[in-house]
């Protein structure tokens, strides 16, 4: 994993002080602190701080409710009913800092989550590190031709081992040529002391998409939930569910187990009927035939209704 | 002040509780958590939690410019040059909670403030306490006629306590109606039970806007200082200036005293000169003459200046 | 309805200059373009202006997928696609501007939706009209047993008439001794000569809740579905979903009746299913049977689902 | 300029259609509206839509102050004032829509403007044309040593050119690669029927940061103006900075001129004191001598100081 010896020794040093607070303090995720989850090749993430867990929620709900609340007899059920009737502020009184090391292309898809805090490390004042995304091989898929923003089938593995040959040539030699023209490498040593480098802005552009970044990233419970949301979902590009992945099963469970298992249950596995859709399964349930053409349903719609609850025709 | 005793008992709870934490903590603002400061006749602003400290917005900076930041020597140094140079996202690192007790038409002003959380006791649920806010007879000012927005001077004291008075009288007779057509009391407490109550959503429209409310209010520190930049200013109103001066000075100054100052330094008493005003100050620092007319600023603009800097004509 | 003289004929003027553009422009908007919809007894909701139509919404999808919506045949039908798979994007390409005079209290309620912009009436400049809401007998309803922020049956009427004249009284003396305490009335007319009147921002909080207020207020369609969604909805206080329901069958519907009809589809009349409310829905349309014991569901949800769904035990 | 055939029609049509609006219209807008800027070797951008103009700010900020902006005499004033005394909600009334061609690194720095709606062309699910910046001659300088993130000098004519055939012939080889592995050219063509390619998320990780991609981005007024304040600094890379000059002085002069220059007067073109260089200010003013080391300003503050308003020592 791309960890540094610096960082490593970095991290022990973060862990070793145990320092005391009168905060609400997370036990489970205190375990994890500062320590890095590795994803895909060169990837990582690792929680910096927190703010709150479940009972932070709870705490402010109450407020929100004051006297009104004495009846939901539970933590635990006050989280799911939060959840199921979309009561979201409550879960915005959790906060929660990520330092993410990431292709620059799952940067691209990531930033669009605007609700966020982020700082990245400036390619104009400092030198990227010589690390690339490279897929494995069970990655290396064809255009999908009914999703025509996915993947489909696995190339064959000649073609594939001749792509990622491809991508690695590629980024390695970008690379080089990107050091070359600074006239510098990562650390700051240079190269031709006679020579003056091409700016760090200006040669940067010469990398790749796959070349690695980092950044923190700070964000609220509603919005990372949200995050997940669309990007742990199947029709999100793989690279990037990845790291959706760790996030809700690593530390989102950890940090915040009854809102984990509330999102999964009325988000996450739910299902949203169409007007027309409860139509069908109302016919469908007192017996009654429905067809496709009477559905209003258009047959994508159609099928993956019939797929989801098993019935035929 | 309005904290009441299952508050009281509640703080002591949470104070009493030392837990252990890897996370940045901030030994100063420990010493006041939960602990509310008192503002206006009712109101008050306690801490709940919060997220960073100073070292947190360096790590974050270091971040960005990498090995890039290895001159800039100090953490202070660090920050003012931050600071000065609207490199903000730094400061988005650090994040706060607070409990609020404030007078609807403070919270009014005070919500404008869109980046941020909230939480607000919900008088659809709950009933609200017999608190409103009543100035004292030193802030009860003429109209301002020259700032369209602010006060003056102050009444004569047989008007002002007139009207003290007329404020008290009609928000408690508004009150007393609310909790009459409730026909129940704070706490639960039914009046007649022979009868049924207008709903709360309803019976609140009859309250006044010196009602207090309260809310939990999350927010970055590169969002708050805005926040402070512009409520802690002279042309703010008075009351919500009362809650940005103890946030300020009692609880940004103890969480990261590097940003106070360097917030102070260049922004809350930074001076921004118009270009014209520039032209101004250039031509009598070379022992030039220029006249209000041909300045280019307005009458407003020049007097402004020539009081800043303390020039004649 | 309150639209003083001076209005109407502001919006005849509007409304009589026709000018040209090359901009994608809406007939059916064109035609109620500053004209207000009476909203409550004194609010009333106007369009000011407006960018874009359901065209706009495609034209900026197929930006997004390029060659790729070739198949997607016809506009509406990307609309169905887009609102369906949350592809929220292309709707934040359309915004619209209103002109709304609302209730404080609803004010209150409204401007939690963060992502939009307001320009308020400001009660520190100016003075308030003496216009204040006050309900029509069949909306004076109890509080809700069930749902703890909702309205239940009609106050006898006898009660209700109590309370209205009570509404009445409070906000009236409030408002006059409102002006009594500023000495001065709106238009600026002064009572007495010989005596300064309080600031207006410290008067004005002798108001109560229903008193109405003003603002402009933009936001891009995504923004205002979702406010639609929460806002339209049966949960919501009645008095905004007044508001909600004028913008969603007066304005949204002429505006882009495309994404109208897939937002009622999708959003407003579809019903989201817990991941247990699926397997529940699954077995039933199998013929097996399952007791709500077994159902994973608590009572409130098994309740709601058998009514959603019309079926028995 | 990268506007292909089908698009240089598009334009036409859409300029051929004339239509009648009741809206607040900006003439000197409708001349170029659709009408693409050139920037850089293959980027754009042209005004898609927008809304308000001045006239709107200035309504906007008359429903704030009701009554109480009867004395500000005229528009021009209004808004000098407005901008002046950071009252920046009237401006968040005028939006403002684009689409913008431009490398990746520059839209990487772009996206960083939070407040805007943007649909970006997805590469997920399209081809991206064969176009990649390629810096002039001029624009090839060195790393800056006194600004990290910064240029300096020229490159010497042999490197300046070397590395220019080196950042072609990366892209082009790149490019190849990435149709290569496409089994696809843009438009659809198939290279070679008898296989299948790799699917489009994953070829497009092999292009450059400097290919070109292109979005819509619509902004309000307020925050369009502060991405020109932190954009068109000469701080800020050239590459932006061709962006944000031309939507300055060809865009945003056109649409409002009266902002445009209050904008420059309070904003580009004003200088901020801090508050030890106020006191220095202060002091020559009244013929004081001051030195560096009882400023309280550091070296590089001091420096500019100096160099900002001509005086010694």
């Amino acid at each position: 994993m791309s960890l540094k010896k610096e960082r490593i020794n970095e991290i022990k040093t973060l862990r070793s002080k145990l320092k005391k607070t009168h905060r609400i303090t997370c036990e489970s995720l205190e375990k994890i602190l500062y320590e890095p989850f590795k994803v895909l090749d060169h990837g990582f993430i690792r929680v910096m701080d927190y703010m709150g867990d479940d009972s932070a929620i709870v705490q402010s709900a109450r407020v929100s409710y004051g006297q009104g609340t004495k009846k939901v007899s539970n933590d635990k059920g006050l989280i799911r009913y939060l959840m199921r009737n979309w009561h979201t502020t409550p879960f915005e009184m959790c906060e929660i800092k990520f330092h993410v090391k990431l292709p620059i292309f799952v940067a691209r898809q990531w930033i669009r989550h605007r609700t966020a805090n982020v700082n990245e490390y400036s390619a104009r004042y400092s030198i990227l590190d010589r690390e690339f995304y490279v897929p494995k091989i069970q990655h290396m898929s064809t255009q999908s031709t009914t999703n025509k923003q996915g993947r489909e089938n696995n190339l064959s593995k000649k073609d594939a081992l001749k792509f990622l040959q491809i991508l690695k040539d590629d980024a390695e030699r970008n690379y080089k040529n990107y050091e070359h023209m600074l006239n510098e490498k990562p650390g700051g040593k240079i190269i031709d002391e006679s020579k003056e480098g091409l700016s760090r802005e200006l040669a940067r552009i010469n990398l790749t998409l796959n070349t690695y970044t980092q950044w923190y990233w700070k964000i609220d419970l509603h919005n990372l939930l949200h995050f997940l949301y669309l990007r742990e979902d199947s029709h999100a590009q793989y690279e990037i569910q990845a790291y959706a992945e760790i996030i809700l099963n690593k530390i989102v469970k950890r940090w915040v187990p009854f809102t984990y298992s509330a999102f999964k249950e009325f988000q996450l596995e739910s299902y949203n009927l169409s007007s027309n859709a409860i139509e069908v399964i109302k016919k469908k349930l007192c017996g009654k035939k429905i067809s496709y053409e009477e559905s209003g349903l258009n047959k994508r719609e159609w099928i993956e209704l019939k797929n989801k609850f098993g019935f035929k025709t």
